[in-house]
């Protein structure tokens, strides 16, 4: 759990308690992971704060590094700037029953949600498993949503569990890779976090630390799975004042972390971030015309954009680090990284 | 059905033989209409072409006028400039049902998603119609959608039928609506239209070609519902040869059909444009390295603008004049535009 | 000056005093007007409020409705949500003469520019009057610029002066033109202002108050000047406390405006929005690490919308019914929409 | 000149002849070069290809990776996907001289603009070279603009030279840096090649393929300049036959060659890339309605992604190996990278 910091270096800033997304106070991620013959996979809930998500909602903003995706609920943080649910994560063919599970979800708790207010913008990220996976079979429901979101807690597995199951990263079982990072302002101690989904790159374009820790590919590996195509979904939290455009820089910086590692951000793979803070939730309701809110000055961005993009080169590594082999359809392996050294 | 453009002057272009988007060589549509007390939904389905849409896809571009909306599939279209999939479109918490069916209705006739190939990209949209149906009773299951993609005709009916049951167009009930118009461009005739499920704007801001055709709103009615929330999703259709590029640029002009209806665009009603060429369709498949393609030249787009613009326009009327009084949830009634005249 | 709203009707919200964007407090408009033979030009300043705009910036927003435009400046307003120097408008090809000279005016307040921190961003807006004005000749100089800056007042004259002498706005002589609206919001009165140069649209699709006031045009007319080229620069401002989002989705709102008067919104006319606050200015240094800034309820944005749309469309109107006829390069005419009536 | 690919590793592709933007046909470069005291300053021109670019317009996208940046013309790049003049890289406070003696250049030869057709969108970037230079002189004139546009060829000095006199890169002297690289595909040759004008980073991030070339930078240096401000423009040229869409998804791999280097993208460092293609160009005049091209296969586009990225990250290393030692204003210095070494 999170501790790759204390052997590699990503950058120089400190790492939370756990070194996790979850350092961010008030985060919480949960597992379901699916893992029997050719179902590998399963889902990933990331709760961004504590009450309700959707009556005090948080801050947010998409940066679509490669739009090759199938997430949903981007367009509307686009546009006014907030979450209101927790985010899923799981494969590409299952985002439509995690959208159903985490509508249910808000629905139980909202009574008002499609009676005398609005609906509710749903959001679900996915990578695609299917190498290992019976993609096809949909074999996620939503109630293994509705699971994953009942699971959370600060403390969680990375590597081939929920939605990272059947993921493969730089050719090797990847899945889900978790850091954070301390920042100091004013004497005061935030946190910058990140969570990766990682499905994407090729085995000899893997970096560590700067180091080329790939090889080359077996020419037997020529096909659909060997191409750089699979995706990889970030989700940046912090508990820094940011407005959802100081958000959407942060995320524009993920892609400097994904880069460090090798990655080639290939044609095929969706690479794309969520960023949200748990400062200055919105509310809802328009009882107050109008709000006050606090806002970091410009300038002292750089910090957090390293934060970002050290959490989220970490977040690479520490996913495939803690992957184990997985074996799925077709007999198809994703070998541990580890496996064998 | 589309013959509105007779009575009533929308532009001055020619209307196609239908003066409905399925002028359009190749482009079908269908609904599955649910009316059962406070269930007052259903789907309507839209074809773009004859064959497989996913190995030959489809040049598309998006346009997000307003994005409080939870369409699903709109990143992919933005990043590739391509849609692959026929479009749904439906209530808002009824998307998750019916990204499931699009997927499955994909799968079956696509042996290769998911096992030799990469996942497909479904596209679903969606207006919210609570105020008489029971949205959060998901009454929209994968099997409406799939007998929607079944039921696919150059004929169909406009009005409040299909995704547009429940639909409230500028206080009245609206939903479908649809209109073509012909250019002529070196002696060939193109055609190009439009599908609209309307679901926005308030009863005092209708404006009928010029006319208004508002009424004020009775005081009872300010409640959520009487705010200009809802959607209005819109679908474009041209046989022209345009890049994705171009589309982009035509979907930009639907918010002048939208306003010359009186349209203010609330910051609760979600318009968002979906356009597509039939021609120069796009090979999944790379076995030719280089494709060619043939394209209109820029200057000539300004006809195609206002054809799209008097598309929307007219399709906006039609809806509400197609569509009959619905009466639904806890008594609540869409009044048909021209009841009691 | 801004009074034609009192003869005609542009939705119901009142007026500000001046019926001019300056009715917003501290906004302050000045021109230079060239008017002599094929020189028919010239130069609009917009100040956004009273000190320094470059130590205390603006929130401000982009919208980028059809971009065959030059304007100078727009990425970094989009990147960084601020305004830092006064807004100029001018021809095409005299962008570069009005941003040396705006660079000019913020260096000579500013000595710590480019010395001991960054540059400056200045924003420079055009429309293309080559049709009365010879533009290869670039008469416009940094002086005018300067002399534009130092002319701005309250009261500011409408129609073909300034950056509005050689303009043409559906065939007739345009330019010029602005309106505001008064927002009520819990006892207290905002304003809401625009100021446009129109240089845009065909005779034949001139729309005022929902009547159509055009005329078909000559065939003698279709050269490249009778197409829907020009452009329009559409400058909003407001006392509200928006965010750069909020001032992005204001901006959006314009092309209703537009539409409503007729706009096709013609491919080769760049139809550009940029829209300030002059509320919650953020200071260029970071000696607050954290400032504070109120923001409204994004429920509370429809009547910000419509007064946008409204300022936008009477606008248009009004840059027409200002507009003297203009005579210039080749004998050529922009006739006075009121000439001979 | 283009020599390191031989002595360092930038990926496996291959260099093209000369490792520099101008292996791609028809591309050439051209410097004019300011230094005297407190004048470093200068012009460099890139010249997409022969004949009239105006007449003849090439694909072409934009991608701003951190819009804090002052660039004209990127605009209707975006809209209408071409290129229309050479492209001009100076100093911040230069560009408004630049963009009239561009404008100058096209006018020359293009008696049409603004008489018979409509005007020209000219494109300047630019970085902040303020800490040598005395950038608030603007001792660059619209001659010098014209001076480099006549010096272009197909050799040309990388380093402090030209736009990049001034510049500093990771803490050293920086400036103009251009690297190509060689794509097969179906037996044919293709090029891809970059030039940066570098002008970010801070000394302690510099890494050479993969190693940290960086030094922690001294505490007297703690001022505006030692932070992560200045910029990167980056041009990249190909003669694959791309479309506008495929072009802006290459510019965003450039983030990926600058992450490489240890690039942190500050906050205040505009990095923008404009990418075009030499293929299918684009006619000017409409005299054919539809006009034939040929674009790659997507699935093509990943080799030409790294191409993109391997020819930045050179391209960065190759301004700094290849700069001198520059002193300017205020006794200022930017030392030689391998001064002493």
């Amino acid at each position: 759990m999170g501790i790759i910091s204390k052997d590699f270096s990503f950058g120089s800033l400190p790492a939370g308690k756990r070194d996790l997304i979850t350092d961010v106070p008030g985060v919480k991620v949960g597992h379901v992971t699916l893992s029997d013959g050719s179902v590998q996979t399963g889902v990933t809930a990331i709760l961004p704060g504590p009450g309700s998500t959707f009556r005090q909602k948080f801050p947010a903003a998409v940066h679509v590094i490669n739009g090759f995706g199938k997430s949903a609920g981007l367009i509307q943080i686009e546009e006014l700037g907030t979450l209101e649910t927790p985010i899923l994560l799981t494969n590409t063919l299952s985002v439509p029953a995690c959208l159903d599970g985490l509508i249910s979800y808000m629905l139980a708790d909202h009574p008002e949600i499609g009676t005398t207010t609005g609906t509710v913008n749903a959001v679900v990220g996915e990578c695609n498993d299917s190498k290992v996976n019976d993609i096809r079979g949909r074999h996620v429901t939503a109630e293994h949503a509705l699971e994953a979101l009942h699971n959370v807690s600060e403390e969680f597995a990375e590597g081939a569990v929920g939605a990272g199951r059947g993921m493969k990263c730089f050719g090797w079982s990847g899945g889900i890779g978790s850091a954070s990072r301390l920042v100091e302002l004013d004497g005061k101690t935030y946190t910058v976090g990140a969570l990766l989904l990682t499905n994407f790159g090729r085995k000899n374009q893997f970096v560590i630390c700067g180091k080329k820790a790939g090889e080359e590919a077996h020419a037997a590996e020529e096909d659909y799975f060997s191409r750089d195509t699979g995706s990889c979904m970030m989700i940046l939290a912090t508990d820094l004042p940011l407005s959802s455009r100081q958000l959407k820089r942060c995320a524009h910086r993920a892609q400097n972390g994904l880069a460090r590692c090798g990655a080639q951000t290939g044609g095929g793979s969706g690479e794309i971030v969520i960023a949200f803070s748990t400062a200055n939730r919105v509310p809802h309701d328009g009882t107050e015309t109008v709000h006050t809110a606090q806002y970091l000055h410009e300038d002292l961005l750089d910090t957090v954009f390293t934060a970002a993009a050290d959490c989220v080169e970490e977040s690479v590594v520490s996913s495939v680090f803690h992957a184990e082999t997985v074996t799925g359809r077709d007999g198809n392996t994703l070998e541990a990284f580890f496996a064998g050294r």
